[in-house]
């Protein structure tokens, strides 16, 4: 493993630690404590607004504006983790676990299926 | 790094690595290809889709769905990196870079900063 | 009021009603009770899915396109409304007493409020 | 058609009039002028807001808020009709040509054959 990806692994683990560790800090000096002094919905709304500045920046295609509301989405993804005792570990997990099935197909046959089932409905 | 750290860390990079093998594909065998034959809207329309399904799954509260779901909007997010010639890397960066600056307060700060320009207006 | 106006009108309440008369019907035949026999989940994923359609419109910038997303998205917020018991009339009402307070600018006022909430945060 | 049915008409109209006439205004004074001077990412960015809201209101099911944040979801797309010099009743007009084709049914064709060419690929 290169040194390299065992910094970047470190960031989502760190990052979650972060999060650990501001999510009942002080509001008025911590982004991550304001949002989680707000309640979840607050957490959730930024979902919703960074998975659509996600696409307005590919749409605009400027590549340092897409990947910084990618790590936006990713970052509130993980507050939306944390809200609920989980970690990206978690996520990773079920990536690899669906993954290692057979090399990423069974995304297709679970969006498959799901389609046979509204078909047949 | 932990040997499960150093596991975790290979999904992301052999999940792009997988995406970018799959993505000029047979569409009638792979789903990366399918959606990549469609086109970067058909991806995009996707993240909207998931990451709405992420909030559903949040308000449920059910931790399987919820990181099921975060899985989906993190593979779709790949996706749309993918398309743009981006790595999952390029947001750890990223991520990596605004947690260096102050322990992830940058995210307040460009949010603040964001609002006051708002308040300015 | 002219009767292209009054034919307008029309759209909304005769969709709500068509909407009602085709729930409960057969979902092979049927878009509308294909969706509700899916369940609510299924409606609101499509919500987040025409949003995203309707943000993309707009970045292609293609007039007809736009008209078709927003149709789509207004459509289908009828049918969660319909899931609710609630119909467009509400929404008119609220928007129209939103507008008799002080011609639309609760909306600043709303939003003003909620930023100032989360500035004292 | 009823004088209820009437005012509820009146309010499309008049809220893309209010639009109109407030999109190059004071900024300062004006949630409309303002979300206009930010430019149209900023409208997008609240339709992808607006409807996570209301799939959270719906998952929450209190008919208060599923009104309210429906209202929010139709005011914000006609702002960005506004921005492409498109109107209300132009989307009302789509839904009624939907609607006149076979009562409906023409969103189950069009999806069907989304759907169909899904398959095919």
């Amino acid at each position: 493993m290169s040194a390299e990806a065992r910094v970047s692994q470190d960031v989502l683990a760190r990052l979650a630690g972060v999060i650990e560790s501001r999510r009942a800090g002080d509001p008025a000096k911590s982004y991550v404590a304001r949002l989680f002094a707000k309640g979840e919905d607050a957490i959730l709304k930024k979902i919703g607004e960074e998975a659509t500045e996600t696409v307005m920046a590919c749409k605009d295609g400027v590549p340092g504006k897409i990947v910084a509301e990618v790590a936006d989405l990713w970052f509130h993804s993980m507050l939306a983790l944390a809200a609920h005792g989980l970690k990206p570990a978690d996520v990773l997990a079920e990536l690899e676990r669906r993954e290692g099935l057979s090399g990423l197909e069974e995304f297709a046959l679970r969006k498959s299926s799901e389609r046979d089932q509204e078909e047949r409905r």
